[in-house]
């Protein structure tokens, strides 16, 4: 059983969200290990004392981030030599990681950064490669006390290269085999009536945990055992089962964002990209754009948020804007034409909707999105989407649905 | 003194991130509050009783989160009886609140939801309006508990309405001042040496914070104390000071985001916008459209990733790629002029620079980011920045940095 302790006054007055935690529960345990507890406190010592007393009296390992800065507010190091009854050493192999550290940042090592090489006696320094904080491991009465700096990419470079492969090793927590399976295109509700027959069925090794974000589930398999064979096999006829039920729903087998999924899929075609957004105002392209690489296959994009931009850069004629509406199938599907001539790209997508909060009449209440794809052969799909009165969500939604559904398109060659 | 503890076991193993205790603390610091400490646990009644005892030793308020939806892992209700010794009983009210929110949105109450109407019998009820679980507002030897709902907008709800408003008649903690300052373009270690006389002049009960994001800080007064009108005018006048120093960093006063301080401004001018946008690949224009009303002032915009969309659609010469490359100040400037000129507007905003992480040269490395600004007589006004390495950081920098500086030359007539 592990505890975390995160601290900083930033925490506590909700200056800087704790993403530490999070980040370090879900690493550990996806390297089999249970996280118990998260306390955070200010950078006092009685309080931080306190909260150790509690979390060594618990558990048998105690991980703490934050509080190791050069400045005076930063109290860790000596609370923990107060805590474990121990004094501050000078340290030369942390002074020298300091010094290089920082050589060409900035010009002169002050006394501040000379403090940062104090570490306590009792302790082992794990050095930092990524920063001047060292990281401390304490270990007194069976009990593992890590103390790691608070800043994320520091703290991360430390679990994941000292910390759990040390953790491992000590307490071999097993073999733990894990398969997210990206679903959408059903809500949470009806997806859990479908599956709750496999679910039952599910060997009892194996955990499901859905994750849900909008539009989209990650439904997340975990098997937990000694025998890393039998763990694999069970959970490949777990997700050939899964696939069998839910099959049309399934877009990816990773745990990567929507974005990512879709650039490693469409980069693969050889083909090229563009799309014509009103609704969304740009956010599809950014999340196209988003993934390094995306030059490759993206041409650009138009965005016509005015009436007049869909016509003069899309083509879309004034009378069926007149007619129909902006938000209409055959003006949705004139921009995806319109953004595919322009451009010369083998795909194109556009949206036009209500984003909202303001806009919506009772014929097109807010959240009514329309989306057309446009394929090499200049056939055209187009769906009509309600998806809610939130505009942050909408406009999310609208963009992660149209590149899944274009990727879906393509593989089973309706595009 | 007050603690929050948050239930929850997808809170430990990192599936959600804990953003109610950040908000929580962040608007019980507003009135006056302090946190002192945030406890995170899982769904088991022994781990919540032995923290609910814990956080009720040590401060006399704990606010609770999480662990009341329907369903069987939510035992937070169960728990809190067991704490108090007391029992569940069932509450009309409460089932009538729960029947008008779900109807029409289910087909039928089941036995999970009238369970939901279940509540201790020694709190007082408090009613959510936007959600089916109950507030519950426990009192025992001087000891406040409250029990909230985990969804984040039903915590709000409950905090804002109810809970901070009665803890405030409680326990007057005094008058709260807070005055935010948005600076740009300086960074910390300079703004801080910058203001350092300045800091140590600041009267007593005025405290300042420094709250950094990419490429812009915000400066927060806070001052604490029973006489409304001296705290005020000591703030003004602290930030008066302050203007003299900094003022030309000063891009605006009021807590908000980047995005939102220029849809403000922007709309009260009345003119039109466009954006031309190669390296910010749409981030630019959904900022600008992620604010409600943005179609009053955005006509649309151009993500020309590839140089032939450069030429089709903002007409900018290929010879001058040719000659300069696409990150340039003559293309950029041409992107600018060829987007005023397609969409009409009033004025125009062109990026374009190598985001990373590919792409560099030793002349132009990642980071090299070229933004041009056009105003209504064609006077253009085009600047290089060198932001870093993160390609995240280097799109939303730049785009945040063409709407606050593009909204500065306005304010100052030099475009």
């Amino acid at each position: 059983m592990i505890e975390i302790i995160t601290i900083g006054d930033e925490l506590l007055i909700g200056q800087v969200i704790d993403t530490n935690s999070a980040w370090m529960g879900k690493e550990l345990n996806l390297a089999g290990f249970e996280v118990v507890r998260v306390t955070s406190v200010r950078d006092r010592k009685d309080e931080i004392k306190e909260a150790l007393a509690g979390a060594t009296r618990r558990s048998s390992v105690v991980l703490i981030t934050g509080g190791l800065g050069p400045t005076r507010d930063d109290i860790t190091k000596q609370t923990l030599c107060e805590f474990f009854n121990t004094r501050l050493v000078f340290n030369e192999e942390v002074y020298n990681d300091v010094k290089t550290f920082l050589k060409g940042r900035v010009c002169r090592i002050n006394n501040l950064n000379r403090g940062q090489a104090m570490v306590p006696e009792n302790c082992e320094v794990i050095r930092n490669p990524v920063g001047t904080a060292p990281i401390m491991w304490f270990e007194k009465e069976q009990k593992i006390v890590v103390s790691m700096p608070g800043v994320p990419a520091e703290m991360k470079e430390a679990m994941s290269k000292h910390i759990i492969p040390r953790l491992k090793a000590r307490f071999n927590p097993g073999v733990i085999i894990h398969k997210t399976v990206l679903v959408y295109g059903i809500t949470e509700a009806h997806l859990a009536e479908k599956l709750s027959g496999w679910e039952e069925n599910l060997p009892k090794e194996i955990k499901l945990a859905y994750l849900p974000a909008p539009g989209r589930i990650r439904l997340r398999l975990t098997a937990r055992g000694h025998e890393e064979e039998i763990l694999k096999n069970n959970i490949d006829k777990a997700v050939k089962a899964l696939d069998n039920i839910i099959g049309e729903h399934i877009y990816g087998y990773e745990d990567l964002e929507a974005a990512e999924i879709f650039g490693q899929f469409f980069r693969s075609t050889g083909k090229t990209l563009t799309v014509a957004e009103s609704c969304s105002g740009g956010y599809l392209a950014h999340l196209i754009t988003s993934i390094p690489g995306a030059s490759n296959y993206f041409k650009g994009s138009v965005v016509a948020y005015s009436n007049e931009l869909k016509a003069a850069l899309l083509g879309v004629e004034p009378d069926k804007i007149a007619k129909y509406g902006a938000v209409s199938q055959p003006v949705v599907e004139e921009m995806a034409l319109g953004a595919l001539k322009v451009t010369g790209a083998h795909y194109a997508i556009a949206t036009s909707g209500i984003a909202g909060p303001d806009g919506g009449t009772p014929q097109k209440p807010v959240g009514t999105i329309w989306i057309a794809w446009v394929g090499p052969n200049q056939q055209v799909v187009s769906k009509c989407f309600q998806f809610g009165n939130n505009r942050e969500r909408n406009i999310i939604r609208t963009s992660e649905t149209a590149l899944i559904e274009l990727m879906q398109m393509i593989k089973e060659k309706r595009l």
